[in-house]
């Protein structure tokens, strides 16, 4: 799973074109990767007796596949597991980047950036690619931090399951920019612009039976 | 759509106890009120053609109610208002709290707060109901903001779907507190402890359009 150099943008499809604000949408690779890898966590949806379910849960990107973990005993990794070919998903990711204040309620609105993937997550049972995505995942929560930590063992690696999903059927959103009110009502009286987000972090928290020897690692007080 | 003043817990049904950490799910109506109610999307998911679909969107809640606003043009609002009995969806809001760092990779984890809303979206066509679903919606996103904006006019109303989803099946999964290594890793020399994440705001961005005469609303600096 080498990251691939090719810019060709993702191919779009009749799912992956939204029916509204056609302008917002984008294929571009980077982009959807940047919108993937700078997420804690993905909205994991798929169908479950014939109705929708939706989760929150980590996963990471490596190249051009997406990996999720959980335990052997979770629902939708048990369906992705036993189903033949593989569990129907849509998995999507979304930064809130500001709040958009228009004069008019109707053109409120948020500055945002989304991207959604659509396929068929396969369990994932080769070991190597299983530590791999187990690795990544670690990492992408706190990048750098699977070598600062005890790998999996045997037990622990047998008490997970990982599943796979390409990135195949994919697209972004965003809306970036001022509020788009009406130009009749630009003279009202009601403030109009952007309140952005500024997500950041507070000081880390050593575990209580942390020894205090031990420093707090360069890679969080860069974060 | 009064506030309900009862404390009485959601009832737990077969798809909103979770087979995982079940310590961690609670039916507690403040807790997830609160959790709902301090994001500014959710997750809507659906079913089309079979198979799920995730997408953000912004909401409120008004007592036991949640609204949901669109285009009367987007997908799931046409289908939420042409299927009878209603849309089935999978509404759900997560916070991320903090990075959950072990000294195993197997216990690294992240603190999180998340609701989930199983049920059926109806189309509000009453047009009381519709307008205060969109005021909420509005004042979700910047508490009182409403009542110093246009109201929405009739064109406005009649461009506007609001679906509707009653709070019945719903639960609340949490995670707090530092990592969970098991005893015989405790005296790795790993650092474990948790990086709160500490959401906040920029300062607001006038629109290119405003009046510089049109101060920045208290409402914005106390947020």
């Amino acid at each position: 799973m080498s990251e691939t150099a090719s810019p060709a943008p993702y191919q779009a499809t009749d799912r992956t074109v939204p029916t509204r604000s056609r302008e917002r949408a984008s294929y571009d690779r980077e982009l959807v990767h940047g919108i993937l890898d700078t997420a804690y966590v993905c909205h994991l949806g798929f169908v479950r007796d014939g109705a929708p379910v939706v989760l929150p849960t980590l996963f990471a990107r490596v190249g051009e596949r997406l990996y999720i973990h959980g335990s052997t005993g979770s629902r939708p990794l048990r369906a992705a597991g036993q189903a033949d070919p593989g569990l129907p998903v849509c998995l999507t990711v979304t930064h809130v980047d500001g709040l958009v204040l228009a004069r008019s309620a109707f053109h409120h609105s948020i500055n945002y950036r989304s991207a959604v993937v659509h396929g068929t997550a396969h369990e994932i049972t080769d070991p190597e690619e299983k530590r791999t995505a187990l690795d990544a995942i670690v990492d992408h929560v706190v990048p750098g931090r699977s070598l600062d930590s005890r790998p999996a063992n045997a037990k622990e690696l047998a008490a997970t399951a990982v599943i796979g999903l390409d990135l195949n059927e994919v697209s972004a959103k965003l809306r970036t920019g001022g509020p788009n009110d009406d130009a009749e009502d630009l003279a009202l009286p009601h403030w109009a612009g952007v309140l952005p987000l500024a997500p950041g972090y507070a000081a880390p928290l050593p575990a209580d039976d942390l020894d205090p020897a031990v420093a707090v690692p360069d890679y969080l007080t860069v974060m």
